[in-house]
């Protein structure tokens, strides 16, 4: 019997399977991803996060100074995938929970590159998500179910346009991908449709490209707080250092971004649910 | 920190959280059943599986000689299920693995009464089901995604409706619950649709009354068995003791059924995937 240890967690309710492999001696393919992440006869997780060192990772890690934790970051799917803002609060909770790094603030290796993590003993995590950028100037199109909208545009290093409404967020019809200029986004949209909930306070709902509405969405929700101060600065201003901090709720909890005019910083929860040993074996049953 | 051990495994993909709790001392409420239960923010399962002794389990269960172990079944929603064919594979094979039963024949209660269960060191369980009956003497009509069929009605203690046809059961629209008619069940039915795929071996399709299409289905198994013998019946006769056993293909496996006039015993796979402990105050979180 081939055993693994392992833990399960999740940032609002986007689930992972941890597996520790400091030296990278598991044969991690993407059959074993599957089945690992197979709901009924695996764990059960949207994704997969292995703990390795970033000299064993096999990966290059751009700059001088590679960060000792590598986040190996795997799709459901088995493919691999790059940042998960999700899956890095999740990450590096079980660093600090397995005693491989002290609380405070935490450089981490990802395949989108180097990513600074704050973090206690216990509680929220924040992680560095790096710069917005608008993807085009106006509003830009969309249909939404059907329904004719306009929303922002903006790139979180992936593709989105935030709708941003007064009807609630429960009234869209999210089931369908929506359509968007092709010209605006040549490889597709993350949609999020928001709802202002009160004083620099939003509601959200996504659909992510390629998979549907989901939970949670860690880049979308910081496009939010992007097109949201975007919609306030003529009262407010263009986010800056101090900006105070936008709240987001999403179907499966509650995100803070701090906007500052260079990042976005997002804050949010990260629990470790349970851990113990996976037969590997019994997985290919 | 509140931790319990756990064990996770399934039957034909019908997964289960496996909570050993000998002295019945876990205050297992529907609420901590869901949080177990839930799939993003939990272990995630169809359903949980409480090993308790029967003396401990506050259950009366029929009969002078009650058990040891007293399977103590709740649905993924928080309620008390009666007996579950996967569940009770993986309920054995777990008392098994965990040293707290020999393998051979175990006695175990449920809420359904006693049901005997066979099993090796390792390998497939055999279950007693229990007696077949059947609801009505004739086909009953039913439609099934719009379409006219007929079917055979069968009792395993709940009610089924078996339809056998030339069509592949990929064919099928099983996205909406089947009509049937109400004399016949008046608490709604479980739907099979049936193919044969060759001598003695079938391929089904399950819709699960109040839950909607599943990987598979114990009792839906045993009433395909029960109806493609009557089919049969003109060439083969009737089920007696040595009638060949039937092969039943659903998603998630394969079961092997076997009918002798009285009883079906039903042999399927049962595996634990993983072990480990459970943080119940993080899953409130």
């Amino acid at each position: 019997m081939t055993t693994w240890d392992f833990s399960k967690g999740h940032g609002t309710e986007n689930d992972f399977v941890v597996l520790p492999d400091a030296d990278g001696v598991l044969d991690l393919d993407p059959e074993l991803v599957r089945a690992l992440c197979d709901r009924r006869r695996g764990l059960g997780a949207d994704g997969l996060l292995r703990v390795v060192r970033t000299s064993a990772a096999g990966e290059r890690v751009p700059g001088d100074d590679p960060p000792e934790w590598f986040m190996d970051h795997r799709n459901a799917d088995g493919t691999t995938a790059e940042m998960c803002g999700n899956g890095v609060r999740v990450y590096a909770r079980y660093l600090v929970a397995a005693g491989l790094a002290g609380p405070g603030t935490l450089r981490l290796g990802t395949r989108a590159g180097v990513r600074e993590v704050s973090l206690g003993a216990m509680g929220d995590v924040t992680v560095d998500m790096g710069a917005p950028r608008l993807i085009a100037e106006g509003p830009v199109p969309v249909q939404v179910g059907g329904v004719a909208a306009s929303g922002t545009a903006v790139s979180m290093g992936n593709p989105h346009l935030v709708v941003v409404a007064e009807a609630p967020v429960e009234d869209w019809d999210l089931t369908r991908p929506p359509v968007v200029p092709r010209e605006v986004f040549p490889e597709g949209v993350n949609l999020e449709v928001v709802q202002r909930a009160g004083e620099r306070h939003l509601r959200l709902r996504v659909h992510e490209r390629g998979v549907g509405e989901t939970r949670s969405c860690g880049t979308g929700v910081c496009a939010a707080a992007v097109a949201a101060q975007l919609a306030a600065a003529g009262a407010d201003g263009p986010a800056r250092a101090g900006t105070p901090a936008w709240t987001v709720d999403v179907p499966g909890g509650r995100l803070r971004v701090e906007l500052d005019g260079t990042t976005a910083r997002m804050t949010g929860p990260a629990v470790l649910v349970a851990s113990g040993t996976v037969d590997l074996d019994a997985l290919r049953r």
